[in-house]
């Protein structure tokens, strides 16, 4: 094990950042205005899209996912929402809303499952209301559960062809698949320090015709998260205003090694092995917290025999970090988070000092 | 000259970065709620108090400086704001005002000009309009100007006590004396990567007291730029969503050698040398485009005998950056950074070349 591979770093975001992707960051300023931020920002919208499968735009901004969140509903949302909740961070979509004045409905599942597409069209048929925008979580962080987002959206693109879907990727892309044209969604964002593995800072994005005609409507919605002006720049410039250029060029480097080294498809078998590997060795102590046909393969929530804090602060004892429990499960559970870079043998040595301090 | 110390880049911002400032951004990642984040923050926000002179909220988020204009005014501006304009940046204000549905009145000063306060005071007087906030910029970027916000501010006090002063220190803070509680501000931020020398990504800020009681009664303020959550996330352990890390690693270390090793005293006076030397070695072939009585310690436009492209053309054949013009001005003045961390005798060599490269 080099020291550019040496991970002790298990927290669902953010995650463990490759030395040689942090060296990045220290390439010599440039303007933002310049030819070469020019061509930096065209090699990295071209290389996102496959990221996202998708053919239509692919954006950046330098803001967590939070930032893109309410950026999504203040573009997208002149008045009414319906949130899906299965967990804190779906949660969040919800009091964004609230916090900008919009009519909010709420489709809630119990912590630890997946959002339901049969309670998804009941809700649909079962109101008269016509929605804005519905939003959907695909991984949800909080519980380690992954969300059906394929049939979710076809249900709402059957019972609600108008209403645009948001959907938040933040631990989701770069680990598990985003199908954003086969999908049909509207907007799909993820901030880079969960499965892209940058450290935090940017978040991207891919809009679709119909989010940007949608915005094009909708009064009031700001300057710093306006689709309208991100569309515009990055037809001529790049973006509105000063990006975070250490990451762009961070970005830059790892899309590459993303698509040309590893691969997509390879990084995803990658990510599935860590989960099925985390879940098998954990067995015996903890059981697994959420619904195990959702399970994530980039965060797994264990609830453990002995006390949580009390393996956690042994395993920082010994040089490991893991992620603590999240709102309603702090106390209850801890989080392994399993994404980016992370090398499966670097689990594997993790998952044995675990079984030592957890069964101890 | 070490490799440490090569400066060749002159454009006002993102200005120069030194390696080792650079190199502070390499730092293994950290959880952002973490004991080592609350420390690294802790450290941070002290020693940004005397960057801003005051005793009150010192602040950081993830976003350019157009990101704190758009949050200063949703927070603190239910209805209503006057913007003084002397130039583009000045202008971006209204904009963003208007972007976000408020009622805004312009106090225009030409391109190149100071605002005069008492031009604001009779704007005041003759208003019966109660306005919310007025927005102030201390430093034009786009002309060289420096307001003289001392007075600016005294201004407002007296003839409108409640209205809340909003200050764009972008371009000033860290070159230029910012005195936030002796001018009895309200709002005031810089983004980082001018004065205070790091790449761009973050914003600092600080707030007075009559700025968090007024975001309380603001409604739908938002989330992500929202004030209040700034104050609780500080008060317990940090900030509101996840920031971009590197950055506040950055930051601790800059913050500690402009405030311990150089000095701000020092930086101010390094400063207003910088701005001396541009001035007096491009007298004999360029025409200072604003008036030298507001001349800016950290950028000057410069309008040329020759051609403005084609010297900064040169200049680059040279290995030198130097600024374009912009808006308005764009095609008749070039403009010199002379911000941050930026050597006097770096800066002096560039403009021994551009001496040659404009008078030839």
């Amino acid at each position: 094990m080099s020291a550019e591979n040496d991970c002790r770093f298990f927290v669902p975001g953010p995650t463990w950042v490759r030395p040689a992707i942090l060296r990045e960051m220290t390439r010599p300023m440039i303007g933002h205005r310049s030819a070469e931020f020019k061509e930096l920002f065209k090699k990295i919208v071209a290389d996102l899209r496959p990221l996202f499968a998708t053919t239509q735009d692919t954006l950046v901004a330098t803001c967590s996912g939070t930032g893109l969140m309410q950026a999504s509903l203040a573009n997208c949302v002149p008045r009414r929402v319906l949130v899906t909740t299965c967990g804190a961070f779906s949660e969040r979509w919800a009091s964004i809303a609230e916090s900008l004045g919009l009519e909010v409905d709420r489709l809630a599942t119990a912590w630890g499952t997946a959002t339901e597409p049969e309670a998804l069209r009941d809700h649909l048929r079962s109101r008269r209301t016509q929605y804005d925008a519905i939003t959907l979580t695909h991984n949800e962080t909080s519980t380690g559960i992954t969300n059906d987002i394929a049939t979710l959206a076809k249900v709402v693109r059957e019972e609600s062809p108008d209403t645009l879907i948001l959907v938040d990727a933040v631990s989701s892309l770069g680990g598990i698949p985003v199908k954003f044209d086969d999908w049909d969604l509207d907007v799909c964002f993820a901030s880079v320090q969960k499965g892209i593995a940058l450290p935090p800072g940017i978040t991207v994005f891919a809009l679709s015709q119909r989010a940007l005609a949608k915005t094009e409507k909708t009064p009031y919605r700001g300057t710093y998260f306006d689709f309208m002006q991100y569309k515009k720049h990055a037809n001529t410039d790049g973006v509105p205003s000063t990006p975070s250029i250490p990451h762009f060029f961070a970005l830059a480097a790892q899309l590459d090694a993303i698509l040309r080294k590893e691969t997509i498809e390879g990084r995803f078998r990658r990510h599935e092995a860590m989960r099925d590997l985390t879940i098998h060795k954990t067995a015996t102590y903890a059981k697994l917290a959420s619904d195990p046909s959702h399970a994530s393969a980039t965060v797994t929530a264990l609830a453990p025999v002995k006390d949580p804090e009390l393996i956690r602060n042994e395993m920082k004892r010994r040089g490991y970090t893991i992620g603590g429990g999240y709102g309603d499960w702090k106390t209850m559970t801890f989080r392994i988070g399993h994404m980016g870079d992370v090398p499966l043998d670097a689990l594997d040595r993790m998952l044995d000092a675990l079984t030592e301090v957890a069964r101890a």
